[in-house]
């Protein structure tokens, strides 16, 4: 299958402001930058996203992916990103059916960043069957303690969200494959989706978990859900459509995972649990 | 002025989920309630927002008064939220000009809830012109102490944005006017803006404060200028489009304010320094 021509797009990921703190003493902060980039389909304008700008062309792949106007990779030609002018234009082979239509409905969601699921999303819900795959406690942590370890923007200026892909196949480890940021969590996972696409067609999913900074937000578990990642785990909580909809997929929501604490919210029989690796004096903690 | 009609549906904040952690303990946890609204004008469909439910009216006439859809209070005849349907039903005394026009274009913006911005709110911001008004560290210190010792939905679910308005008219206090909560920061300032609408056409905003737990992202600050406040406020940081955005308005954004510690990015001339309030042990902290 012939892979889309992709230019590699990145932009600075952080700026300098003049600041004054309460001291009274001036100083100067790093901010994460945040661009906007209109796509364009076929010179159609799409939607215009606001972005870091780490992996444009991954997240522009990845948004006509989770938003299901792209079903298959053969169909893109290209994705030239022009920062000056601030656009991502796509060309397709064969154009998209009922691209009006399918791009008119609006659905104003929780998430942070990419708010906008464009129409049918949910209607989606139903047909997706995700693959077997469990995550033992082990694993978890080795996640939770390779994200605290990793060098970010958000530890150097703030204000963003973080998503990652890991790959679980050793019994008590986990591989990162891939860390992305971005000013909106739902930019981060839709990059991660386009990088997946890139990687292979056939890529096994039933042994990656995804992990984000941001809250399990319905978007978040479906978006996961729909690139047949069984396992979500967050330092933040869940919320109540999150946690219905992975609990009907059977999704395993993990959450509030943060040192050796975690609450499973949903599809526990995909944890293997190991409290012995607990810290016994949080036992208390609910 | 013939004020609105509107129901008063407010929604239960919380639900109970099971739960297990690592202890291999079941338990249950209070998540945020989360719920569809698709918001009906004249009977046409308009935008489908994620809500907490806790003042879903107000949310409403926030949401059509922050998109520019509605300019006068007099044009809304009712607002109906009816759970049982998921639905807002809005009723106009005249009905929307151009309302498929303005309500065509998309931007999916950083904010979490609402991220979607009709076209056109970024052209406006040429033209706003914001009040005098000022702030001291002592009110901004008591704004944040009011912040701390509040109970909120955040505290016994998590994974919601706050969002306060604070009225500064003491010299070194602040009276908080309204609290709100909601799944999407967005929602939270929509719904204050909802509020503000329904007090008094002339409310003076000079002496007003906004508070958020979320970034101050472009939209926060657009937001707020829009409604006239001059002073914006955040536990957390700001994006560069906030940044930028402030700085042009003239509009004092101040992030990272927790305990005495506080970064004032933008409008520093808005703010009446107290060093001498400062913690000295902190002295360091850039």
């Amino acid at each position: 299958m012939p892979l889309p021509f992709l230019t590699n797009a990145q932009a600075p990921l952080t700026n300098e402001v003049e600041t004054v703190n309460e001291h009274g003493v001036r100083g100067v902060a790093s901010i994460p930058a945040e661009r906007p980039l209109t796509v364009y389909v076929d010179r159609r304008e799409l939607v215009t996203l606001m972005t870091l700008g780490a992996h444009p062309e991954w997240l522009v792949l990845g948004f006509l992916r989770n938003q299901r106007l792209v079903h298959s990779l053969d169909e893109i030609a290209s994705i030239t990103v022009d920062w000056d002018v601030e656009a991502a234009a796509v060309k397709t082979r064969r154009g998209i059916a009922k691209f009006k239509e399918r791009t008119a409905k609006r659905v104003v969601t929780t998430g942070c960043g990419q708010g906008s699921v464009f129409g049918g999303m949910m209607d989606e819900v139903d047909s997706i069957r995700l693959p077997e795959g469990k995550i033992a406690q082990s694993q978890l942590y080795a996640i939770v303690d390779a994200i605290r370890v990793k060098e970010t923007t958000y530890k150097s200026a703030g204000s963003v969200h973080g998503c990652a892909l890991f790959e679980c196949t050793k019994a008590d480890g986990a591989n990162m494959l891939l860390f992305v940021e971005d000013v909106g969590r739902h930019n981060a996972i839709d990059t991660i989706a386009g990088w997946m696409w890139l990687q292979q067609a056939d890529m096994p999913t039933h042994d990656k978990v995804f992990y984000t900074t941001g809250r399990l937000t319905s978007e978040m578990i479906i978006k996961s859900a729909q690139m047949g990642v069984p396992i979500v785990i967050s330092r933040s909580g869940i919320t109540q459509m999150g946690q219905r909809i992975a609990q009907q997929l059977g999704l395993c929501a993990i959450g509030r995972a943060t040192g050796k604490h975690f609450l499973c919210y949903a599809g526990a029989d995909r944890l293997i649990l190991q409290p012995e690796l607990a810290d016994p004096k949080l036992r208390t903690v609910a």
